[in-house]
């Protein structure tokens, strides 16, 4: 064991071996490397970068060093997928109903969210009764019966990526490609699916501002992916703006209801049918794209979907009225329209601005530990590309903190620009990686 | 104070302002930034560089953490002369005599050698009695006297580099230009002379291996004396061959002895010469360069540096008939001959392994508080470009550890390639940079 020297080889763009990797790693997991030599080793990472052969490596051991899930208890081939994160961002509440309608498994160990918007968790909890702390037999049963389970993330998975990503975070290493690869997808690996279709966020919105680097970390994590064993797509995805209209708890719970209804938003439709297609024909429930559109398209109109959703919700432990009749979620005291002061087009929106005034109106969680307001969010009214008339309603902000309006109005107008002239909205789906 | 931004801003190669250098060394130096934090930084710095700007005030910061030297109870300029190490230095005990000899102060306060070789303390301890820990009025009142005097660094300079040092030894981060840079220019602007010569060394012996990096090591160097107000140059010096005949620290005080009395190998009497020329003209003694070598030579042949040299080890306590009779030093009790096994030329001299296994003879201090063998060390009989016949003598050891000769001439014999035709040695002197 040589610290010293695999930060060297690191630094000098020598490619590390198997073993060399597992001890840095094992070794700073367990104690025996010291955090100083641990960032000295992600710095020259963020600048020497990592071959996929090392990538792979690490990412294995990364997995190894916490739990991992064995979901060979469910029959057939299950299928998970993982968004690098987005404001709006309701897909699994609805993908997961949908390909599970079709025929999938999705078998979901999901996070709760941390910053200005509430996870998968969080969302379904604002259904009264939803219970994501069941145990694993009926975790497994819930997904043989009804295709379907979400449940939080309970165990400690892939502890080195915890303590490394702590250490990122105070040593501005957290930008480095190899290295939320390997982050994400050593959780992944562990989390026990067979078959795993990746949401890569790209815009505003996102982690990844801009196109080149996203695709750039969509190709890693494929690599990855598939060269531990588990086939990986990635879809590249538009989060320069909001997905679909609603951001906070329980609005994204009614769009997604609204959706499985047939009625959601045009762009989130998209996002839906591509995501729940790539899904059904990555875990070899469909043969085609073609097929599995059609199959999707049928699954909504049919109301299958929908009725696997309730099925869900039932057996785990929520109050299914809430799923036929959203008006019975509980509402804001205070619901305020943030209305245009000029004519014209939007022509770009602050997407991840957005999602902070959310938080700011009550929907975000700042500790682990803090309380969400469920009813807080924003219903956004025109995104980039639409047509604004003075006077016109530009968001609707949600929240029982009444005191907060005016900084929200205030900045919810900075996070949007309105010009003279129509911009082209960016498509919904930027390009598959497989 | 926000230790992230400024790492995240080093590593994307924005330039640091005054204040952010400022609050991250001092941070660091006093507690407040933990070394993984500094760890980053440093390899932050080793693939950003910095800017001339960032050096200067980095240095300055550094110097300013610790003790800083006020020599103004010395009258005149004082010149200082540091050297990036090597094997078989003793430049300092003979360039400091001669500069004296010629008019000029060198008020020096040197280091005890770590590693492979003894530091000038080292040897200079060598001569029995000689006190290099001398209080600071008599230390004073020797240079004014003699115009040299040598001893030991006692107060804490530089207590940044310190403990950067001391991290960057176990993150891999020691060669890194613009840190080597500054480390060394932080104690020499703390050690107080007015004028700094710089000797940059480069070949198998050096720190540096290649002319390119010790030409951009000394332009970094020379930017920073200049910039901090202290009048710098670099000389560049090879040290592809150890530096004259003897390695050792009695062997190396034998040989700096016979080069005052003007008997000194040709490559380290050329050495002397323009390391002094350039000392006398830096510190305005001379008006150039030729006139300045006339007084050297002048002043060795005429046993004046000798005599400045002798009266300054009597000062310091040292017994002088040493100097008269060099025979006097203690010799080791086992001296082996190693002998050329063919014909040819010596065409290349790992000379950081000359110095190692002049280490392994007992030359050398593992720990600070190791115990040096004052008779230990190498004679170097053959250089790069000398002619070898089979039989001949290629160099002598001396060592009391008697049972170390077998692995040490191995050793010696992998150190020097010898080959069938004559290649032209590197010149003693590569460059200037002022």
């Amino acid at each position: 064991m040589n610290a010293y020297s695999i930060i060297d080889k690191k630094k000098k763009g020598i490619e590390l071996s198997e073993n060399e990797i597992m001890e840095f790693i094992e070794g700073y997991t367990f104690g025996t490397i010291p955090d100083y030599q641990m960032s000295a080793f992600l710095m020259a990472v963020y600048f020497s970068g990592m071959t996929d052969r090392e990538l792979k490596v690490l990412t294995c051991v990364m997995r190894d060093t916490g739990y991992i899930a064995d979901l060979s208890g469910i029959n057939g081939i299950k299928v998970d997928k993982h968004s690098t994160g987005g404001v709006g961002d309701k897909t699994t509440l609805v993908v997961g109903p949908v390909v599970a309608a079709c025929g999938g498994k999705v078998a979901k160990m999901s996070g709760r969210g941390l910053g200005f918007t509430g996870g998968t968790i969080d969302k379904l909890e604002s259904i009264p009764g939803f219970n994501t702390e069941i145990d694993e037999k009926t975790f497994f049963d819930i997904v043989n019966r009804v295709g379907v389970s979400v449940i939080g993330q309970s165990k400690d998975i892939a502890l080195a990526d915890k303590k490394m990503y702590a250490l990122r975070d105070v040593t501005a290493t957290v930008d480095s490609i190899p290295l939320i690869a390997s982050s994400i997808m050593s959780k992944k690996l562990a989390s026990g699916s067979d078959r795993i279709v990746l949401d890569v966020t790209v815009g505003s919105g996102a982690f990844m501002k801009d196109e080149e680097h996203a695709r750039e970390l969509a190709s890693k994590m494929v690599a990855i992916g598939n060269m531990a064993g588990k086939k990986t797509i990635a879809i590249l995805s538009n989060m320069g703006v909001p997905l679909g209209r609603a951001v906070g708890n329980n609005l994204e719970v009614i769009e997604a209801i609204d959706t499985l209804k047939g009625n959601g938003p045009e762009d989130f439709n998209k996002i839906v049918k591509t995501f729940s297609s790539y899904m059904l024909t990555i875990s070899d429930v469909c043969k085609s794209i073609g097929d599995a559109e059609y199959r999707v398209g049928e699954a909504i109109k049919s109301g299958k979907a929908l009725e696997v959703f309730k099925e869900m919700v039932r057996l785990q432990g929520g109050d299914i009225s809430y799923i036929d009749d959203p008006g019975k979620f509980t509402k804001a005291s205070c619901i305020y329209e943030v209305k245009a002061d000029k004519d014209g087009f939007v022509t770009s929106m602050d997407t991840e601005m957005i999602g902070r005034i959310s938080g700011m109106l009550g929907a975000g969680r700042e500790k682990l530990d803090s309380v969400i307001d469920g009813s807080a969010g924003i219903i956004v009214c025109k995104k980039t590309g639409d047509r604004v008339e003075n006077g016109e309603t530009l968001a609707v902000l949600h929240t029982n903190k009444k005191e907060e309006i005016p900084r929200a109005e205030e900045a919810y107008r900075n996070a949007i620009v309105i010009g003279g002239s129509r911009v082209e909205p960016v498509p919904e789906i930027l390009g598959i990686i497989e």
